[in-house]
């Protein structure tokens, strides 16, 4: 199981991207893997193939309207129980109450 | 008024990074900037000089405890009124509704 | 045909990387993709499925010695003839020879 | 001294950016800090405040052009001595010779 950040840019085609972020989360729910859309990207939790599969679509679907795309992946790959999106946070936020 | 989602990442100091995440997120805190801690980074709105004057102090602050420290900056500048962390999720999920 | 950066970086696994970069520089090579290596990442060339088999083989081979792995993927996506690894920076040196 | 790889998008802007990287080149060129263009960005070696500088320079330089711009900076902050941008690629190298 990985955690991926990905946001996909459409280069050329106007200033607001929304309408693009919103297909892709639309492919993202329909993917039935966890996720959550952030200001800056969207954070999903399946194993490599899964989660590519839909990353890939996401970006064909954003290419298939813009001549050229931007797209940024960061995975976070490690031995652990699934529900990483939230747990990660909780961690963080437990470690800093004991301090 | 910039958006920046980081992420600072020790090299070669164990498997578990949480605590540096919470040491970093009190630095944020005490800035207080608008933030919000994702599963795979921190988001943070402010201008320019602001914003990476957090970000170096956290940089730094995992850096003096680790040899080796990589740390990932993604900026988004747009002329906007700010609170963008919430208003930037708030526009797809319209846009997604009205589709 | 895609351009895509990547960088696999191990968690926990000591300072140096260039050990495990050489494992995946290797694996890159034999896919006979065109491909760089810089200080920052490996450039490499092809279609969206040829690229991601390459940077899914290295991921793999490096997560299998070590418990946490953080790869990082940037892809540029445009209708352009193949050997964009050279023409991109030829294009920006004639831009400012020009200037 | 940290090594950095920044890649400054202006959005909205059309599809080709290499203007707008050549104009980037000029102001790192004019730092006089040691840095190599490559296909997906430019690296930049020097002090933090000296590297942030020149990104902060060259993303305000296209931002003025452009109504918005979307930077990504990526960082190694290691004790090690300068000339990096060569010494990690001939390390690697050195690495796959051997094996």
């Amino acid at each position: 199981m990985i955690l991926a950040e990905f946001s996909i840019t459409p280069i050329g085609a106007g200033e607001s991207l929304s309408e693009y972020v919103a297909e892709c989360l639309r492919i993202v729910r329909e993917s039935g893997l966890p996720h959550e859309l952030t200001a800056m990207g969207t954070i999903i939790e399946g194993d490599w193939d899964q989660v590519m599969a839909v990353i890939k679509a996401c970006h064909m679907a954003v290419r298939k309207r813009c001549r050229r795309v931007s797209t940024l992946i960061k995975i976070d790959d490690r031995e652990a129980p699934p529900g990483r999106i939230r747990a990660k946070v909780e961690s963080v936020l437990k470690k800093l109450e004991q301090a």
